[in-house]
């Protein structure tokens, strides 16, 4: 019943309104003039080697989109102007733009999700809120792709007994990316609508509201940021490079492999969670800002704090390990984690998110390694099981193999790791520590051999590891250290850690630290400490690797690097 | 099998260990000769008011730490050196002091946990690794309290069969904190032993080795720690002041109190992201390293970022707002936040953790407060299903009222809030922000008229809440903001935000605010924002209110203030 009177019910013209119609529609105009607009004829450009694209086809696409703008700019001063067309108009209160949403009523109406418009809501006259993802009008007709997160469906505004021709025109003028109210009749389509995910389907329009519009000139065209690298080169069609991206990242995270890999990301973080948390982890909360650099002091970014200043913590290392000796026995953190390496690389970032473990074990670290690689094998599992949608999304634009894993997951000593490399030709020395090239080479030997994209290389020589590593117990020149890989790179690195205080005070004196600037730390240990071990995990990259992506800055929402610390 | 063949199996004496049985002895020597003991006779001091303890108690306190130090030490000495006593000793093999875990063997022994050791496993002969709690040598036998965590049993080691007069010393000798593997029958009491959790069994001590040792003289005594003020002033015993505590961290998080806050506190994450999980909000990670104040610039901490500076984040606030802008529809994120602010009150920290959610909503900002509402009812009653163990344990040290709620939750206005202060004789205008006694008068006033220890208060005046604050549709005095109380403390802030790039420039202008260093944020509206609302959830606060306790710090692993960086 409610959802037959539309807006003029919610919204009654009489009720005095601070930000009412009129005020609003007027405000609106004013909106356009006062912020200027931005130049966005670059902000579409192509992405990696621009020899690709003919300078032509370039000029071309910049002519299109300078086009492209006007046409939108005009449509948008005619739909806020909007007010001028109800004279005469048989469908006045059907469309519009209402004044904004500030909570003036409760509403009982019901929205539906664009993912459940299918074939057996047929017959039946809907509420959708989505953006207009496009529009394309021709005739009496206009076509829009509503879209919401990962989801879109077509709709149509037709001159007939429910829409008039202001109405379609009204439509028509709307702004990409404007968020819209619609109601409309779902209706079976006979031949399927390849470009939307809704195939079956799409909504006859009886009414549409304006919730929110959008300026018309975006900064970036969501078809451009979907596009796969390389494809539409000859076209002339454009990709968008990272920095405009980033740059304008609240609409990029819009285009439906953002949606598909920000969901994905949220996943890992909760199987991690929930497979720690089965096997009887407790979460603990770190400090951030800490008196003493972590890890030696290099890399470590100065915070001015009151009087004195402090350290951004690098990693949870040491107050996870306190709380193994304050008997918490097994503890795990997801938080932030800070370094200030001027590298620019595809795989660094100065802020990023640590999945960090620590667990007490009873007779041998390896316990402790069994949990990491189960607990990364639940992960593997719950992303093929759960996130199937935003594995295929994320591959349409960016196609990559499924990720392969094993179990028991494949663990590898470093000496085995340093034959396979010499006998592929390298030439390193035994206690080296591995480059990032060997790294990718040993990925794809072992990747060739075990047919795995996961696996541990353990025992690490002792020199190449943090002051903090046990040393192996027979060989002293190997430790009981490990990382792991994901597509023959880096996500975790960890250890036995040494739990005595004797043996710490010593291992720091070989490395040169300042005992007094750890004290707290080796203090730990001298009232009992059990045996104990943990690694520390890439979030941003675990998501890139699993997803087989090739820049952490996808896989973070708003990254931070050397050069960057905006948005 | 295996678990027959004790200690010499796992460290065979003929094997060229770096760190081996001899080596390690008199390593230990040397240890407890290289690190000079703490002053401690000042560790356990007494709480509070000085001058509910006599001088004279104090005197004999001390004295009595000083002899029991004493003691300790040489005991220490005994343990450290016990290689000479295996001489003729026929049970030299059941004790001792193995070499540093060092990942040496896998063992296939079983650790069995010291809660599961009740009647039903009367007759076992099983292998626990616990810390030495208390110990007590009386005669021929020497008692001993093994604590694990939240969980204490009762063992005995006496000269027979299987022990030796100097096993029994060795034991005796053992200093508390230490952690010890011990094989044991588990024997069924007549009487109960009231000062342990397992009342039923005690452990007859067949084999005892020191896995950690602690040096003898603690810097407070957990007894002491977990004693509840005021009891045991008139006999002068000690409880623990609140720096000492901190100071001393990891020996103070091994309390049964502290092992019951924090694993409570685990479940208050848990809970809160199930809960928000299971409505379809999605987990974001937002920066904490930000290039302009996100709320003003007052009280924000600098950082140094290469050759400019940044800021550390005083909420994940604008960056959830752009999540709601990019399509992420419900969000959370649980992570560090931080204020520079010079407060040393009971609940203020300059770095904790924020519990956040930002949600689109329909129609009306109550959508959001009815979600986070039911979300609080949630955790408080899955604390109260889940916790009840930890509940009571907190409560022996610190009694307090079960925690009472609502369901629906109690929603208030601001100007019914106000009315009931006047009536209660307090002077406020009716557009005032609450003061701290108002708000905890206010909090008696509610809990005596409604019964409960949470409630949220709606409408707040416009004037007290930050820019982003929507303005009330009616009233432009009030807003669409709210708080949340837990028995009569603020625990949450939060509101529907302004979506509309041009209200909030006005908004921003009004409160003198630089645009300029607000762009990214304002320009996140500017293509279409959907209305929405949400707010932050300070976790320290939520667990010390739900638990009735009187300061922030004890809900902090490692509290952050103006005047502490350390641990």
């Amino acid at each position: 019943m409610l959802a037959e009177l539309g807006w003029g019910w919610i919204f009654p013209p009489a009720e005095p309104l601070p930000w009412g119609n009129k005020a609003q529609v007027n405000a609106f105009c004013f909106f356009l003039l006062f912020f200027p607009f931005r130049a966005t004829s670059c902000g579409s450009t192509p992405e990696g080697d621009s020899q690709a694209q003919s300078k032509k086809a370039l000029k071309k696409q910049q002519k299109e989109a300078e086009k492209a703008a006007k046409k939108a700019e005009k449509q948008a001063k005619q739909v806020s102007t909007m007010g001028s067309w109800h004279e005469g108009d048989f469908a006045k209160d059907q469309y519009g733009v209402p004044p904004m949403f500030q909570s003036q009523e409760k509403l009982d109406r019901v929205l539906v999700r664009v993912q459940d418009l299918t074939a057996e809501k047929a017959g039946q006259l809907l509420w959708v809120r989505a953006r207009i993802h496009t529009s394309r009008a021709k005739g009496k007709q206009c076509f829009l792709v509503l879209r919401q997160q990962q989801f879109n469906v077509q709709a149509l505004v037709a001159v007939g007994d429910h829409a008039s021709k202001q109405m379609v025109k009204f439509a028509a003028n709307i702004t990409k990316e404007s968020i819209v109210d619609v109601e409309g009749m779902v209706s079976k389509v006979e031949q399927k609508i390849e470009s939307c995910t809704q195939q079956d389907v799409e909504l006859h329009v009886k009414r549409i509201f304006v919730v929110s519009q959008a300026e018309p000139r975006l900064p970036l065209q969501l078809e451009d940021a979907v596009r796969p690298e390389g494809e539409g080169d000859e076209e002339g069609r454009a990709t968008v490079n990272q920095d405009t991206r980033l740059d304008n990242r609240v609409i990029d995270l819009r285009t439906t492999t953002s949606q598909a890999i920000f969901r994905l990301q949220s996943g890992v973080c909760q199987l991690f969670r929930d497979t720690l948390s089965n096997k009887g982890f407790v979460e603990i909360q770190t400090p951030k800002i800490i008196s003493a650099a972590s890890e030696g002091g290099a890399n470590v970014f100065t915070v001015s704090y009151f009087k004195t200043s402090a350290y951004l913590a690098q990693s949870p290392q040491l107050y996870k390990q306190m709380c193994i000796c304050a008997d918490f026995d097994k503890v795990f953190c997801v938080g932030p984690v800070f370094r200030a390496e001027d590298s620019n690389t595809h795989r660094h970032l100065t802020e990023f998110v640590g999945l960090d473990i620590e667990m007490a074990f009873n007779y041998h670290y390896h316990e402790v390694v069994e949990s990491i690689t189960d607990t990364m094998v639940q992960i593997f599992k719950g992303l093929r099981d759960r996130f199937q949608t935003e594995i295929q999304t994320v591959n349409k634009q960016y196609p990559s193999e499924p990720f392969k894993f094993l179990e028991p997951t494949l663990r590898l000593e470093y000496w085995e790791a340093v034959a396979m490399l010499k006998q592929a030709g390298v030439e390193m020395g035994d206690e080296e520590d591995l480059s990032t090239p060997n790294e990718k080479l040993l990925g794809r030997l072992v990747k060739e051999k075990y047919d795995t994209d996961f696996y541990v290389l353990d025992k690490y020589p002792l020199a190449v590891r943090p002051f903090y590593t046990m040393p192996d117990p027979i060989n002293p020149k190997y430790s009981n250290s490990y990382d792991m890989f994901m597509r023959g790179e880096e996500i975790l690195s960890g250890a036995q850690r040494i739990h005595d205080a004797q043996l710490l005070t010593e291992r720091a004196l070989h490395h040169n630290i300042d005992l007094e600037k750890i004290k707290a730390y080796i203090d730990s240990f001298r009232f009992g400490a059990p045996p104990h071990a943990g690694g520390g995990i890439g979030l941003e990259r675990v998501t890139m690797l699993y997803l087989g992506l090739h820049n952490v800055r996808q896989t973070s929402m708003f990254p931070r690097d050397p050069k960057r610390l905006t948005p």
